[in-house]
């Protein structure tokens, strides 16, 4: 949809925007920008020209793609970091004595969970998010919006109501839905989500990651990581932590402001994007590619077919590691994740059906020579 | 020491890089390679080319600058989150009730220590420097190698010592040293340092920060944090956590390539630098400044004369804000401290003789007027 306005390399059909999201054009200029003046020439006064508020200013670009209001999301800190806030947060005060996690979920959330339990004494039951089994015990339930195995996608709303029918409190990670499929979080009453940005919203290698903890839980929110730019007056250096009254307390340390900027580059591609219709574009993109590789291939695709699921699709395949190195070797460059599954993820901002069908011709050539 | 390799704007005296290092005129050209080729052309790929292996490799080289033998500093996160770590995992199992630290220290430091021990259990006694009073009731100290406001230094052997003979481990945070004074971890068998590398390493706004485990603490040190990247064989995807047996185990999430490679870049102004000449040329400016500023004005200088001391000079003044704003009008820049602290920071890669004395005279100006 998008595709002039990133640099793809020639002869490259880039089905991993998934895992690394490709660079819009203009990111590297920006960056010699943000190099060359904000930080050389205007030095340490850029601090107060734009980069103090940067957290909060790209979280609300953010919150934009994923149905929040302004005020609600900041960018800063990893996945994991964030993870560790949103479940802390959630568990804080509870009499509630354990914390559920999809078992299927990347295997970060499921270390947090289970350092969070250690430290709260909570107990972590790791479950299919097709039986949740919420009980009056659970104090939160953290779920994965898409697999990033295979691309199945949960139905937000119905298991958010769920875990608040069970007075659960739930935490969405949306690292492989955010910038491909409309969310609507306030919409939905999430209490907490977190997802990272150099996925389908390309920030850039290991770029910020977000949290969203909605107006009305901020003032219960208590960040366990209590740095200074959580403070409500950082600079007044006062010996004692008092948070800041909005979503600017689940800052932490000092922002990694050359990697902020850059995803701040990379979201001016969203500015007019509809993600509906990015959204229709991606199934189309990865219904093509079912289609060619049931068509040229006996593989088996594990990716479910119904709708909604996420932007990849992902196939068993026996030598998964040597057909990938193979696949990258003819410009077609995907992921494997162990043991044997092929990834193939279709950022429908700059894939074409053009790369849909040659991807597949060449998988096809791999596999069956 | 090194002004011809960096780009200091003209007409500007710098006098802040205590705060923010200004950057080695090739950070701008490499950031560019950064982001066209690593990301851009070679996209996914570069994570089995360089990028994942950079927080211990980009580690290494600050380890250098500190006294760190290979394989015990980790670069990434902020420094309020490799505080916690560091409190984390230093009083992990402990049967002793208290953290003191400095209450002198960096408000984040405190912030950081007060969650430490809502979360342990533990209480925090915050103390002068000069009377830890440690007792066997101490699990561990933390302390700040400089003083951010009066750029007093503590004397880490001594205190280091005295730590260990009350069974307390302790925790030095360099934020402050790092890069200006020559600092032997290994040699005084300090048990944990953390510190970032935005100020006086020059590695861009928000660099990543550095942890420092020893390779004695690493089998023991558990990592609160217990992302992905901090597991032993991150990609095989595990379902429970195995921290890695080396210094690996303080990642957390996904490193933030773009800040990390810039201060990569920047470290190499430091390849033949020796630290012991570098602090004497950092000496002679503040002992330089300190003369102007007692011949010109009647400020009172709240840095300590003798040596030890920090890189900086920090004077009393009662209109602080304004001066500096003044200060900065006339290309002076520095910065201030509430209440009525103005801080100037010399950091000797950059800043020359000739900047010292006209600033004195402008800061004379400014005040005298």
């Amino acid at each position: 949809m998008r595709r002039e306005l990133f640099d793809i390399p020639e002869g490259i059909i880039y089905l991993d925007g998934n895992s690394l999201g490709a660079p819009p054009k203009h990111v590297a200029e920006r960056m010699q920008e943000v190099v060359k003046h904000q930080w050389g020439t205007r030095l340490i006064r850029s601090w107060s020209e734009g980069w103090w508020e940067a957290p909060q200013r790209i979280g609300d670009r953010i919150g934009r793609l994923i149905g929040a209001a302004e005020g609600q999301v900041v960018v800063g800190d990893s996945t994991s970091v964030n993870v560790f806030k949103a479940l802390m947060g959630a568990v804080k005060g509870t009499s509630r004595t354990e914390i559920v996690v999809d078992e299927s979920t990347f295997p970060t959330d499921g270390y947090i969970a289970q350092s969070v339990g250690e430290l709260t004494g909570l107990k972590v039951r790791a479950v299919s998010p097709s039986s949740l089994d919420l009980t009056e015990d659970t104090a939160v339930v953290l779920l994965n919006h898409v697999d990033y195995r295979t691309g199945a996608m949960l139905d937000m709303a119905k298991l958010t109501e769920e875990a608040h029918s069970a007075g659960t409190q739930v935490v969405w990670d949306l690292c492989h839905s955010a910038g491909v499929i409309p969310i609507e979080l306030d919409e939905l009453g999430v209490d907490y989500a977190v997802g990272c940005t150099y996925k389908f919203l390309n920030g850039g290698p290991g770029s910020p990651a977000f949290i969203y903890v909605p107006h009305d839980k901020q003032a219960s929110f208590e960040n366990p990581l209590s740095g200074w730019n959580g403070h409500r007056a950082p600079f007044a250096m006062e010996p004692s932590y008092e948070p800041d009254a909005g979503i600017a307390r689940a800052r932490v340390g000092t922002p990694d402001i050359l990697s902020m900027l850059a995803l701040d580059a990379a979201l001016d591609v969203w500015d007019d994007v509809d993600l509906h219709v990015l959204w229709k574009c991606g199934l189309s993109l990865t219904a093509q590619f079912r289609m060619h590789v049931s068509n040229l291939t006996s593989l088996e695709i594990i990716t479910p077919d119904e709708i909604p699921r996420g932007n990849q699709i992902s196939v068993r395949c026996p030598d998964a590691a040597e057909v990938i190195r193979k696949l990258i070797a003819r410009g077609v460059i995907g992921d494997h994740r162990p043991p044997d599954i092929l990834r193939f993820g279709f950022a429908p901002l700059y894939v074409t059906s053009a790369d849909v069908r040659r991807a597949a011709e060449i998988l096809a050539e791999v596999v069956n020579s």
